[in-house]
């Protein structure tokens, strides 16, 4: 029988005593500059066209960055804008740091934020944790771990997506409440029933992952709650207890580490601490080798949130 | 300098006589029959992995459908999803499928739904409208002519490609109400202010394409508003009375061309009628070939839709 997704990501969380996800957005103008020594190397034999030299540089980062934070890390999640725009050799190029960083031990959380009409987001769930039947065969899709998903269509569009997902042992993270100052302009406005949308949202996100709680207590129907915002955690914890909280924003965006108590539940599992540009750019600030300065500081981000409810 | 998209629009509109968007959304096991044969010609001389021969079967599945409905449509809307599920030869099935709309004078609507926080947001406009520097040169993105957005993220999320489609000529069309029964769980629902969610979304985006309105009296930043609740046309065309509005829903999800008169606006093209699979599938239901029998059908829908106010 396949693993719940909230076991599998449980005993990661202990087994590397660590909360942290690395994003991974890679601009093909501000790599690491290793990375671009090696395309050169692997370009030497291959030539080709600006989008597959890019994509193939972005590749070679996102290698170096996972092997950086690898033992910091619970899980890595790739910003699919930034290789989607690299077109098709974007593509195999995120498809290649997804196996790299499962062959590091880490969890792939796709930070797409699909959602669409049930035949779609069907097409969505084998793109990213399924496959797809065709005459020549299954076509493996991204295989990630989990996938972030917008719910503003309703339950109906969210549902396919949970179903291919609890058949993988994956999840998904729908957006309760995003890190960016716009989400003010819809997420906070209170209903006529008296909730904000954003809580209405943490209603539908519960009731989807009620037969997704696995043995610790954690459901395959996750939330993605800004770390921007932690005046709301508390009251967004009460009304999904077993709902792992994926807390995008730390650091470049303004959200601390520190601030963050309130979105532990029953089980160090259930905050996933999720940074991008603090780490991987953390060289760009205090100087000294990309690699060292971003392991460094996803070893301090580690640390610190472990120190809060490991 | 640099058409507005509504005026792009409407001069197509004008000279196809036709309001008609023909959606794309390939099922890789489901492709009309001579989708395959071209395939298989293909596929003898470059072998390859079933990823790449379905996605070759897609891209001649779709370069047939548009040869059968160029003559009736203004636009075409792939859905990335449906070519996103086959990975990187997907993506340039995609691309193959834009280049060929626009060679036969189409206008491509990417059917994409993206939203994301303003950095991300900027890498989904490279990808779709514009294109990405890199140390290698520009990568050229899809090329579309517009693309369909998620506004839940609010205002700062659609910025960046509201400024990236003008800057192209190019539109964005934001969710406002979609098609299916789940919009009712979030998107009807009525905010204290007394605005339901889809009307308060209804502001957002005339407020974001005031400055986009060209001569025609279209703006850059449309809607999308499913044909499947006609009741709701008249009050959302009275809160945006120069947005575009995308209708999709028509047929295989119920919606009827007759019921959507109120959407029409300052001109033709501020209503674009989209069906998918009722137009792809027409030679199933209604025997024949399926060309012959989807470009009858897309003859219909465009000639019932033109009689109501083209």
């Amino acid at each position: 029988m396949t693993e719940a997704f909230g076991d599998r990501l449980a005993s990661a969380v202990e087994a590397r005593a660590s909360q942290l996800v690395v994003g991974l957005d890679p601009d093909p103008a501000r790599l690491w500059p290793r990375a671009y020594q090696l395309a050169a190397q692997a370009g030497d034999k291959a030539g080709g066209s600006a989008a597959s030299r890019a994509a193939s540089a972005v590749a070679a980062h996102c290698a170096l960055v996972i092997e950086a934070v690898a033992d910091h890390a619970v899980a890595v999640k790739p910003q699919v804008a930034c290789f989607e725009r690299l077109g098709s050799p974007g593509w195999a190029s995120l498809a290649e740091t997804v196996h790299r960083a499962r062959e590091r031990g880490l969890l792939v959380l796709a930070d797409a934020k699909r959602g669409d009409i049930d035949v779609t987001a069907a097409a969505y769930a084998q793109a990213y944790l399924g496959t797809t039947p065709t005459p020549y065969g299954e076509v493996e899709g991204l295989g990630a771990d989990a996938v972030t998903v917008n719910p503003l269509l309703g339950a109906d569009s969210l549902e396919p997506l949970v179903r291919a997902a609890r058949e993988h042992g994956a999840g998904i993270f729908a957006l309760v409440r995003t890190s960016n100052r716009g989400a003010a302009d819809l997420q906070d406005r209170r209903l006529e029933s008296g909730l904000t949308v954003s809580e209405l949202l943490a209603e539908l996100v519960r009731r989807l992952g009620l037969e997704g709680v696995g043995r610790a207590g954690l459901s395959d129907v996750g939330a993605v709650v800004g770390a921007t915002a932690p005046e709301r955690l508390a009251r967004l914890r009460g009304l999904m207890p077993h709902t792992i909280f994926l807390l995008p924003g730390v650091g470049a965006q303004g959200g601390r580490v520190e601030d963050l108590g309130a979105a532990r539940g029953v089980h160090a599992a259930s905050a996933l601490i999720s940074a991008s540009r603090s780490i991987v750019a953390a060289g760009e600030e205090h100087g000294g080798d990309p690699a060292a300065a971003a392991a460094a500081q996803a070893a301090r981000l580690r640390d610190l949130a472990w120190s809060l409810g490991g």
